[in-house]
C-alpha cells in the first residue's frame, strides 16, 4: 500500500549568525536517508577540508566548462573563487531515495527552485534583530562597521524569507533541530504532488 | 519576527484496525497545544465515559436544532443515534492557538475539507491487507463473516487515501507517532496559506 519514493530536496537559508550549520550538522547527525549536498569550488582546499566531503575542489577552467554545459543547479562567483552544485550530485542522491540538504543563500536558492519547483523552502530566523547584533558582535573578530554590514545583509535576507515554505525560528538549539527534522519526515509522509495538483474534495 | 497563528486542523483517519485511537493518544498526550475534537452524541454515555471529556451528550432534539441552525462542521447517524462536530468547539480551540485533532471518517473528512479546506488530513494505512486481517480477526469477537464486511469496508476506504494530504503507515507505533508528531510541527513552521497562495519565485 505505499510506493517507493525518490528523495526530496530541502534548501535551507539564514542570515550568518543564525546557527545554521550548527542545526544542519545536527539533523544530519541523526536522520536516516538524509545527505548533505556537497558543492564544488575553484579554491584550494583550507587545513582541515577534505575533497569530497567539504567540497569537491576543481580548476577553473573545469567549472566554466560544466556552467557551459549546464551542469550546474546553481552556480556563484564569491571573491574570485566559483562555487556551484551540480545537478547530477542531488539527482544521484534522489534515486537512491534519500533526501538531500543544500545549505545555501538566498540568490542560490531562487535558482534551485526555478529548476527544482519540488524542493522544500526552509528559512532560519534569529529570535529579533537585537540578538541577531549580539551574536554577530560576539563571534566576530570584524570591526563595528563589518558588523553593521552582515546585519544589513541579514535584514536584506528576511525580507525574502516570506517566499520559503516553513520558517523556524532558533531561539533553542535543539527546538531548531527538532523542527527541521519534522519537516523533513513531514515530507516524506505527505502525498506525491502529481496527485496533490489533482487533488479533489475527499468524495466519500 | 514572527506572528502569533491561530491553530490548525488535524482530520485523522483509518480503517478500523490499523491503530488510529492509540496514535492519536500518544501524539496528544506528548504535544503541547493540542487537543483532541469532543464529538457531540445523541447516545448515551456508556460505562465510563465522562460527559465533555469523551462526548459532549445531547438530545435529539437539540442536536436536530443545532443541524437546522448550520452549527456542525460535520454530522452523521450511526445505528440510530447521531454524532456531530460543533463548529464553535473548533473554532473556540483555533482561536487560543492551539491545533485540534479529529479522528474522524472518510465522509467526514470530507464535510470538514469542504468547510474548512486549510485542514490537514491524514491517512493511517495498515502495512498490507494481510496483516491488517490478522489484527481483525485477532481483536474481534466478531464471526468470519463480520471480519470480511470489515475488510471491504477498510479497502473502500483506502481507495480515499490518495486524495488526503499526508499518509501514516502503521507498521510500528512508535514510528507512527513520531510521524504524526513531525506532520504536527513542520505545519506549525509552513508559512501561512495566503502567502503560499501568491507565492512566487524567491526572487534574489
Amino acid at each position: 500500500m505505499t510506493e517507493k519514493k525518490s528523495g526530496n530536496v530541502f534548501v535551507i537559508s539564514a542570515p550568518s549568525g543564525c546557527g545554521k550549520t550548527t542545526v544542519v550538522k545536527k539533523v544530519i547527525g541523526s536522520t536516516t536517508c538524509l545527505e548533505r549536498s556537497v558543492s564544488v569550488t575553484t579554491r584550494k582546499p583550507r587545513t582541515g577540508e577534505r575533497p569530497g566531503r567539504d567540497y569537491q575542489f576543481i580548476s577553473e577552467n573545469v567549472f566554466k566548462r560544466k556552467v557551459k554545459n549546464g551542469d550546474f543547479l546553481e552556480w556563484a562567483q564569491n571573491f574570485g573563487y566559483y562555487y556551484g552544485t551540480l545537478r547530477k550530485h542531488i539527482t544521484d542522491v534522489l534515486k537512491k531515495g534519500s533526501d538531500i540538504i543544500l545549505t545555501i543563500d538566498v540568490k542560490g536558492a531562487a535558482q534551485i527552485q526555478r529548476k527544482m519547483p519540488g524542493s522544500v523552502l526552509v528559512f532560519i530566523m534569529p529570535p529579533n534583530c537585537e540578538e541577531l547584533a549580539r551574536r554577530l558582535k560576539k563571534r566576530a573578530t570584524d570591526d563595528a562597521k563589518a558588523v553593521e554590514e552582515r546585519l544589513r545583509t541579514a535584514r536584506r535576507e528576511i525580507t525574502q524569507a516570506a517566499k520559503y515554505d516553513y520558517h523556524i525560528v532558533n531561539d533553542n538549539l535543539s527546538d531548531a533541530v527538532l523542527k527541521l527534522k519534522a519537516i523533513i519526515i513531514a515530507k516524506r509522509c505527505e502525498i506525491k504532488k502529481a496527485r496533490q495538483r489533482s487533488r479533489k474534495e475527499v468524495a466519500a
